[in-house]
């Protein structure tokens, strides 16, 4: 029997980084700002326990393109590195400084930041470079040093003469990744990746101009004021972003201003934000933002970032943030988040699921203390956040559970009622003769508006539910809520939505109404049309097309997906034709006695009644209205 | 100065490897089996060439499953290793066995579908397994080796008493990974990742019923037909699926079943299909199927499966196939495709845009063709595969130029026309006194039912062009054939829309019609429509609702995103009324003493027109019923 070890050659490793490790190029900046990042917050965690006998100041880091000599330099003022410490972090592949030194200073270093978590990244440079050299001094009393390597596993290590504490690395961009010595490119990327990170970074120089009001700080002569310009540091971060403060730090102004910051081609105003911040059992800080959202649900996604300890990671973040949150905006900072890790991998992490239990605990907690502190202001906004609230009932059982304290109902008059109030405010007219609740609702004000005016001349509220998914969501609390009725106000007569004891008096006698119907079934199409004979007000309209709740909402359900019964979004649309058997139509079509004229009656009333329903269409319509023409001319 | 090289500390790789590399753990059992396959046909292709001198059989390979021993088990029939062999390929990490074989075989092996890129697949079972065993009898006359390593890089090698050809590869199961050790997600995973690779892959046994008709094969005295029950080896993929098969190979019923091997819930069937079949520059297989497409064009995507030599990697083909061409259902197989590149990666890769556009240009080919062979059933899969061509017009140029030989422009009668043949038929009649071509088209034959009419009783032909980006079409088409005008029906008065020499004589004077719209502007709401006096024949309609093409192509065009003016899906909507000063009720209206009798009438009017162009609605449309209802009783 041998025994041995596996041997990784080195040759091999290069072509596995850059084929394997990373798929975009471009965050080679990312990873090495954040080593640079990294070395700076190290460095001061030394200082402030005393480790480190140096003066910390305010070290930035610094990037510049030298578009000529092909090269790219990333320099830091963090803690730098002496010649062993070269040898042992970057000659030794997979050896992660980070984690040695978070083993090192376990308890105190928890805070302070630190990013890297494999050694790894600093090997991203040879995904765009052909050579790459550090130069580096360490904060310790010892000679610089100079590494020097061409993407082969040689190196070379010489002292160098770099005085300033510090770590500057050169790229020698490769002729396949010359587009990154532009300097749009550099800003781009840095932009998207390295906005927040909390260590200042500079990319060139602007120019300022200071104006002195006239007056105002300086005595001038002169009508105008005075300018003067003056080049500074162009910092192209901001290294204390919002989401690292504490809320209590924040008045609304500067949760706008970050909005403004996250998002600068977005016009409107957030509606409100949501602090998120975390310690235990998981790290986790952030903003979320409820953007005014249209009815359409699809293009508001991916607009939530995520990052890590300030570093840009992704504008995916599917499985951490629940999905009827995903339309919101704003950044979530987690270090806890596993990376490389496939969605239904995230799905199965536990750590993650909690993640994202707590934001939906968080939004519902947030979503009640605004309706508590200002209704009025809640429910004007109630539009724009329905489709986010009514999704995450229908998604999220944790979410449903909470929404009772601040989902509304809305009704056609814009009053507004939570579930518990609509039972309430319904109870007394709107229970039948049977006991149930009978909550009506309307889908759309303008097309069901004769049938939302005849309910509301009872004295009925008729709610106004117009969300895509609603007949989900009605279905769902129907469940929940035993006793309760929705139905649409058009899905019957309203005498038959909400049955009464009283009855009333027919003018026709039974044989009347029989041969009354018998007339109608003759002339209306027995397909689509079943007709139903109802002694009415005699005020009340003479012809009602109704479609029953039940089938319509199945199919409804059927359509929008995921409910319903299999196959009944393509049945045939089936309606009701109520006919008012006390109203004057009903007795002139029984009692006239020229069959061409009864005919045309009933198929004028049944026109009128489509019209309601938005029913009479093409050809039928173009007849329609040719003969009103007609009639007015 | 120093030289050295970089070392790589193994204990590292493997946390790097489980990291990194893969982000499913799941496809370790896909990494394990392609190695088998490979190993197999690495054997036959030897023995093909007389390098080895075994006989090449019929090998398979076996998957089992131990849940007792917490262990499962793949085993092949390829060529094995020798002890050597181990040594080198395994205990060599990212060493690659795959490579230094098509290194050495190069000509010959090209055909031999060998899948390994890296050696690193067989590494993944450590995602999986605390320890993994190999047991190997290479077809070389030497002893079986035993090799066995618990994830550290200690490993022991012996000999084994191995005595058939092939290896078995033993995964002790982590205890984290129990669940892989449940027949129902062994046979997922195999189902998902290896249905169709080339080496039958055995997965239990089921039993099979043979069924003896009486008198068929057996003479039997029983009036029954006999079964036999056998246990066979269960296969559970197509080693030979349709796309690795030459086009004349197949019937269109062989395509069909393969359509349905793919999509085994999907009760329609395919409209046509497509071969890819390419060698040079690059190689790609693969059969694309047209599905039945309803007009949502969102649901549709993530059917297309990409293979490589027969194994599965993915369904996001992003990149790949060409955007408009998502939508439809099929496989891609290439081995030229790079798989970890991003997807702005793959955008920029060379090979990968010749990839997508070869296929744009297969696909116009085969669409050429099938309208060239059977034009009346392409046009009856027009309306079914219209929105796939008409999204690829306006997203690639290649496919643009091509699509003349077969896009078509359907008529409201159901003619079908190209666009060289819809200029033709439409010169004589529809060139306006301009000399422009003057396409009238409708987007809803319903909607717009009396617009329609109006142009055809003109003998005018009406498109109905009805998908959602038909109006960036137009713009398109228009801007490539001067002097051709597309005209929504309802756009302005037949007249209008395509304007003859000839003019009809106005009954009223100029006086008269200077009063008549006097009166009408008082009376219609000036924000919403513009009066417009036109004298047309008497017996037209009175009162008509136009809606300016430019204006409301452009709102489309700003909604529904890409295209039009900014700002504009938001503009309120403006119309023309159309008054016809020769019929008889602008007589009427004229003439009326009665200001309130005339008021009357307009609004009347005014509302048929609305109906007509369903713009009568919510209380508007209640009030205009309950009005004619009281007109008949």
């Amino acid at each position: 029997m041998t025994t041995g070890k596996i041997n990784v050659s080195v040759e091999n490793i290069f072509p596995l980084i850059k084929k394997f490790l990373y798929s975009d190029h471009e965050i080679f900046l990312r990873e090495l700002i954040s080593n640079g990042t990294d070395a700076t917050l190290k460095l001061k965690h030394l200082t402030s326990i005393g480790e480190a006998n140096v003066e910390y100041g305010t070290p930035i880091i610094e990037v510049k393109i030298d578009k000529e000599g092909k090269k790219i330099h990333i320099i830091d003022q963090g803690l730098g590195m002496t010649a062993d410490e070269v040898e042992k972090y970057i000659n030794q592949v997979a050896f992660s400084g980070a984690e040695e030194f978070l083993d090192k200073y376990k308890d105190s270093a928890k805070d302070s930041g630190i990013i890297g978590h494999f050694g790894l990244g600093f090997y991203s440079a040879f995904m765009v470079a052909e050579k790459v050299e550090i130069i580096t001094k360490s904060y310790k009393d010892e000679p610089a040093a100079h590494w020097t390597c061409d993407g082969s596993p040689e190196f070379t290590l010489e002292p160098a003469d770099k005085t300033t504490r510090g770590t500057e690395i050169i790229l020698h961009v490769a002729e396949d990744s010359l587009e990154f010595l532009e300097e749009f490119k550099i800003s781009g990327l840095l932009n998207k990746y390295n906005k927040f990170m909390p260590i200042p970074i500079k990319f060139g120089t602007k120019k300022e101009k200071i104006e002195q009001k006239k007056g105002e700080f300086v005595e001038s002569e002169d009508k105008e004021n005075t300018f003067t310009e003056v080049e500074v540091d162009n910092i192209i971060n901001n290294p204390n972003p919002a989401w690292t403060k504490q809320p209590t730090e924040l008045s609304d102004a500067d949760y706008k201003d970050f909005y403004r910051e996250m998002y600068p081609m977005q016009f409107e105003e957030p509606l409100f934000h949501i602090h998120l911040n975390v310690d235990y059992p998981f790290n986790l800080t952030g903003i979320l933002y409820f953007p005014k959202l249209g009815s359409d649900m699809q293009i508001q996604k991916d607009k939530i970032q995520l990052f890590q300890n300030q570093v840009y990671v992704t504008d995916n973040v599917e499985g951490i943030v629940p999905e009827f949150l995903m339309m919101l905006r704003g950044v979530v900072d987690s270090p806890d988040i596993p990376l490389n890790v496939s969605r239904s991998g995230l799905q199965a992490d536990g750590a993650v699921k909690k993640i994202s239990n707590y934001i939906t605990r968080k939004v519902a907690d947030k979503l009640k203390s605004l309706f508590n502190e200002n209704r009025e202001d809640f429910e004007q906004k109630w539009n724009d956040i329905k489709i986010v609230l009514e999704y995450g009932m229908l998604s999220e059982d944790k979410f449903y559970e909470k929404a009772g304290a601040f989902v509304l109902y809305p009704t056609v008059d814009d009053k507004y009622f939570t579930l518990e109030e609509l039972k309430e405010n319904l109870k007394e007219k709107q229970t039948d003769k049977d006991g149930k609740l009978v909550v009506l609702y309307a889908g759309n004000k303008e097309a069901q508006h004769s049938y939302i005016e005849i309910a509301k001349d009872k004295g009925y509220e008729v709610l106004l539910l117009d969300s895509p998914i609603i007949s989900h969501l009605i279905q769902k609390i129907e469940g929940d809520n035993s006793g309760m009725h929705f139905v649409r106000v058009d899905s019957d007569h309203i005498d038959n939505l909400i049955k009464k004891e009283e009855s009333t008096i027919s003018k026709l006698s039974e044989d009347e109404k029989e041969s009354l119907k018998t007339v109608l079934e003759t002339i209306v199409p027995k397909q689509t049309y079943t007709v139903q004979l109802e002694a009415l007000d005699s005020e009340a309209a003479p012809f009602i097309i109704t479609q029953p709740e039940f089938m319509r909402r199945m199919k409804e359900m059927s359509q929008s997906g995921g409910g319903g019964m299999f196959g009944m979004g393509n049945m045939p649309e089936m309606y009701n034709l109520v006919v008012n058997t006390n109203s004057d139509l009903a007795t002139s079509i029984l009692n006239h006695k020229d069959k061409s004229a009864q005919e045309s009656l009933v198929k004028q009333a049944l026109d009128l009644a489509k019209l309601s329903q938005n029913l009479l269409k093409g050809e039928a319509l173009t007849a329609f209205v040719k003969r009103s023409f007609d009639l007015i001319k």
